[in-house]
């Protein structure tokens, strides 16, 4: 029986080493890299089970413990997590791999895997005390710290470009957030949120200036050990951008293995792009720690076009640890691979979700996975965000008409 | 341990009373009534404990025992189900009720509850050998079964309005369905739908003319007992069209009450709909058992938009069984509940849904229901499908601005 709700010890930095106290507010270290929360683990591993989840909700929060909520009390949950793992027996067997699976991140509120990290994010701001967040974003963010904000009482301010899907925006105008448009990308929007929390004293929410939501974004891999009986696959792919999802995986499995969880076998992590915006596939590829700014990037996969991502070295740090691999796809391969899925397999992703199964045929081809390996496709969202992806005719038909 | 997967024993008819066997295809009843599955419910009270479920997956197939799927490799699963029940502590303190709540149906796969109806219907059907199915749809049921039925490789034939909810098309098209649209009504869908049948052979998975969607619903019906710990809640408000749901929910109480899972007390029903849209309420008001065929109906609440459904009769009998209530509230009421749900809870619902915070708001004026009722919206869709709902204006900022 776990003694504490939280074994949270604080935040440290994985570049200079420098501690922080998680009482405080801290946005990044003083020497400008992102914050990670420590846990007391050796602690948890004595008081805590894993036999203890069985009879917990299906929700995220089953892992209170290596979460950095302190009090129960302060939880903004809408039910998020445990999102199902489903085979692609049949996309797998048209590319000889026998044991391919995708773990379907549209299945949670707002229809991303945004809202592990905006659950998480939100009930810490809460317990610090915090009022007023503000952050840019591509949209699915954005609607996701909205309407968790909204539960929380925290004011949110939003700019996002105005690109950016059309029902983000209605949903952080539906929870009331204070939203702005700009014409021009997320980086324009960040400089704006930039100066305006400078000014006005709000909370930083953006990406990895917020050192919480990484740890919401970490029960991914918690639920795919949990899922897969604690026996981690071989493969994970994930679509890339920012790039919180994949460190947080990384962490997650570094954190199973202190808690004796999981063996020291580590699931290879794979970093999927679009060849229109692939900085850290080109930094993996130059055996490099950090990576560029992508210049004129481009591609339909909206929430993968990021030029430079803040955490780019923990990327990278995750994939030559786990001896994975950073791969490029092109938006035509994205897009047919999106309608192979949901033919064969029912299954209607993101473009940024139908990255992955495009990845894993040139992975294929190079030798990279084999046909027996066992592969989890990371689908970070639902299809139904992006009305626009399709775009075929469809026949009418006459009111007398028999087909 | 249950002995046998499922105990299914056959189909009968709730008007005539004439059975049917479930090793063969069947729509209707020769008398033109709806069927419905039955089970050797004695016989599973005695094998199947409801202890037995902890360490059942969270998913819908958890209760296999009593759906109608005999071979479990029939299961066509993306993992629907066990959908999370979150307070609405806030939106309910507003309006003097203490114990309110919200089941999510938007985090299914597609977004909507369909996905019950059409994981159990596909489920079957290919238990069934059956190789094409057709239906009418006002957009959501289509999506829902398209995808189940690629997974399938079963051939879906669809025919929805032209306005329909435009990401609906676009889902039925990714999973390779047949689609046509129609310059009209569901109505007119359905005799389409009707002679293509006749014509074709086609397997017709119209609401009601197919018995095993029901089988579907009503697990919601066994999750709320369920997740309540057995103790079933005092009201449960539902967006009434076809009525599938309420209809489900209500065989799903009197079957846990057989399995001796629940006590004699039922949760009042209520079916809430659009003014513009309300011909259970006339009938409930009237004392009827069945509704009169509602003309010029219209709402902005589409999925509800059903002038005359097929088991009007079973929906009024749950409610008069139940001392239930039928509640309409207008377009404008609906609008205005959907914004206040978003803001205060953070749950961005389908205007279906956002009905029902409207009409329990009338329930608790009329007296019907009080402070310390349990009362449960069942939310059945995400707000993300309907990206028209809100309309609202939204400001853009300057590149050079400070908020």
């Amino acid at each position: 029986m776990s003694k504490r709700y939280s074994y949270i010890k604080g935040l440290y930095c994985p570049k200079c080493g420098k501690k922080h106290t998680e009482k405080e507010i801290h946005h990044l270290c003083s020497c400008g890299s992102p914050l990670l929360v420590e846990y007391n683990l050796k602690q948890a591993a004595q008081d805590w089970h894993k036999d203890d989840l069985v009879k917990r909700k299906p929700d995220l929060w089953r892992y209170h413990e290596i979460l950095p909520v302190n009090n129960p009390e302060n939880i903004v949950s809408l039910g998020e997590g445990f999102t199902p793992v489903v085979s692609l027996a049949k996309a797998g067997a048209k590319v000889g791999l026998h044991h391919l699976y995708l773990k379907d991140e549209g299945i949670l509120p707002t229809g991303t895997f945004k809202a592990r990290g905006a659950a998480v994010g939100i009930s810490k701001a809460k317990e610090l005390g915090v009022s007023t967040i503000a952050m840019p974003t591509n949209g699915n963010a954005g609607a996701a710290w909205s309407v968790y904000g909204a539960r929380a009482d925290i004011q949110t301010v939003i700019v996002m470009p105005e690109n950016a899907a059309k029902i983000t925006r209605n949903e952080c105008q539906a929870a009331g957030a204070d939203l702005y448009l700009v014409k021009g990308l997320i980086s324009d929007a960040g400089k704006i949120v930039g100066r305006s929390i400078e000014k006005n004293g709000w909370y930083d929410a953006s990406t990895l200036k917020e050192p919480y939501r990484i740890e919401g974004k970490k029960t991914m891999g918690y639920e795919i050990a949990e899922q897969f009986n604690w026996e981690v696959p071989d493969v994970i792919l994930y679509p890339t951008g920012g790039g919180v999802g994949i460190i947080g995986i990384y962490k997650a499995f570094r954190e199973l293995q202190e808690l004796g969880w999981i063996g020291e076998k580590l699931p290879k992590l794979v970093a999927v792009q679009a060849e229109g915006c692939s900085p850290i596939v080109k930094a993996f590829e130059a055996g490099e720690k950090e990576s560029e700014f992508y210049k004129n990037s481009s591609t339909i996969a909206f929430g993968i076009n990021v030029p430079k991502a803040l955490g780019d070295f923990l990327v990278l740090e995750a994939l030559y640890e786990t001896k994975g691999i950073a791969v490029a796809v092109s938006d035509e391969e994205i897009l047919e691979a999106l309608h192979e899925v949901a033919e064969a397999e029912g299954i209607f992703t993101c473009p940024e979700g139908g990255s992955l199964y495009a990845a894993v045929k040139k992975l294929k081809q190079k030798g990279f996975v084999s046909a027996e390996d066992k592969i989890v496709l990371l689908n970070t969202g639902a299809g139904i965000i992006y009305p626009d992806t399709i775009q075929d005719e469809i026949p009418y038909t006459e009111l007398d008409a028999t087909l």
